[in-house]
C-alpha cells in the first residue's frame, strides 16, 4: 500500500509539472517534526500545500489533528490546504477544508461529499479565478 | 558524510521554523526525475529554495546543470534560489547566484567569496526589505 501511495503521487507531481506548476514531495514529517505536507506545488501566483491519499474506496478518515497542521503549515507558507484523494478507478479529486464532512475524531470523505472534490484543472482555474 | 548532511539540513529546517519560516525538506528530485531544491521556506511574503550543502572545507564545486535547475524550479515556484553552506566550525552562509565564482564546468565557493556569503538573519532581512 505504502509503495502504491508513492506511485500514485509521483502521478500526481507529473500531472501538476504538465499543468505548469513546479512540484515538490516532502520527505515527510518523520524527518523533522514540524508539520509538513506530502506535497507543495506553485505556479509562482497559486501555491497548494496538499496532503495525498490513496484508498481503494471510501470513506477517508482524516484525524484532525493532521487537517490543522496542514492548515497551520499552509496559513505560514502562504498555500492554500488541500487534501488529494486517489480511490480506485476514480481521478485524482481535490477537497478544500470546508467540503470534509465533520466526524467525533476529525473529518471524512464519504460517498455523500465525494464529487464535491474537484478534479486537477477544475482547481486550479478556481484558484486562478479567485486572484483576478 | 550523507548523514551528516541530513543531521545539518534538519538543524537549517529548525533555524527556519524559529524565524517564523514554514521549512520542508524535499523527498529528491530522484524520487520524480523532476528538479527539486533541498529545502523550501516561506513565510506567506519570501519563499526560498534551497540546495544545502555541507562541507569540511572549502572549495565547494557547484556543476553549472544544478544551478541551472535550481534557477528554473525558483522562476516557475515564485521563490528565490539560494545555495546553503556549511563548512565546520563556521555557521551557514547563503549565497544569491550572482555572488558564485564561475568556473569552466559550474560556480564555485572560495575563500574569496565565502564571507559574501551572508549568515540566516541577514538574508532574511535582505529579502524582506527589498519587498517594502
Amino acid at each position: 500500500m505504502k509503495r502504491k501511495g508513492i506511485r500514485f503521487e509521483r502521478e500526481l507531481i507529473h500531472a501538476l509539472w504538465d499543468e505548469g506548476f513546479a512540484a515538490i514531495r516532502s520527505a515527510g514529517s518523520g524527518s523533522s517534526g514540524y508539520p509538513s505536507p506530502d506535497i507543495l506545488a506553485s505556479n509562482g501566483k497559486i501555491t497548494l500545500a496538499i496532503e495525498a491519499k490513496v484508498r481503494e474506496k471510501l470513506p477517508l478518515y482524516i484525524p484532525a489533528e493532521k487537517v490543522r497542521e496542514l492548515v497551520m503549515f499552509s496559513n505560514l507558507f502562504g498555500a492554500k490546504p488541500v487534501i488529494a484523494l486517489k480511490i480506485k478507478k476514480e481521478k485524482w479529486r481535490f477537497f478544500e477544508i470546508d467540503v470534509l464532512q465533520e466526524t467525533e475524531k476529525g473529518y471524512k470523505i464519504s460517498k455523500d461529499n465525494f464529487y464535491m472534490g474537484k478534479e486537477l484543472g477544475e482547481i486550479l482555474n478556481r484558484y486562478t479565478q479567485e486572484r483576478l
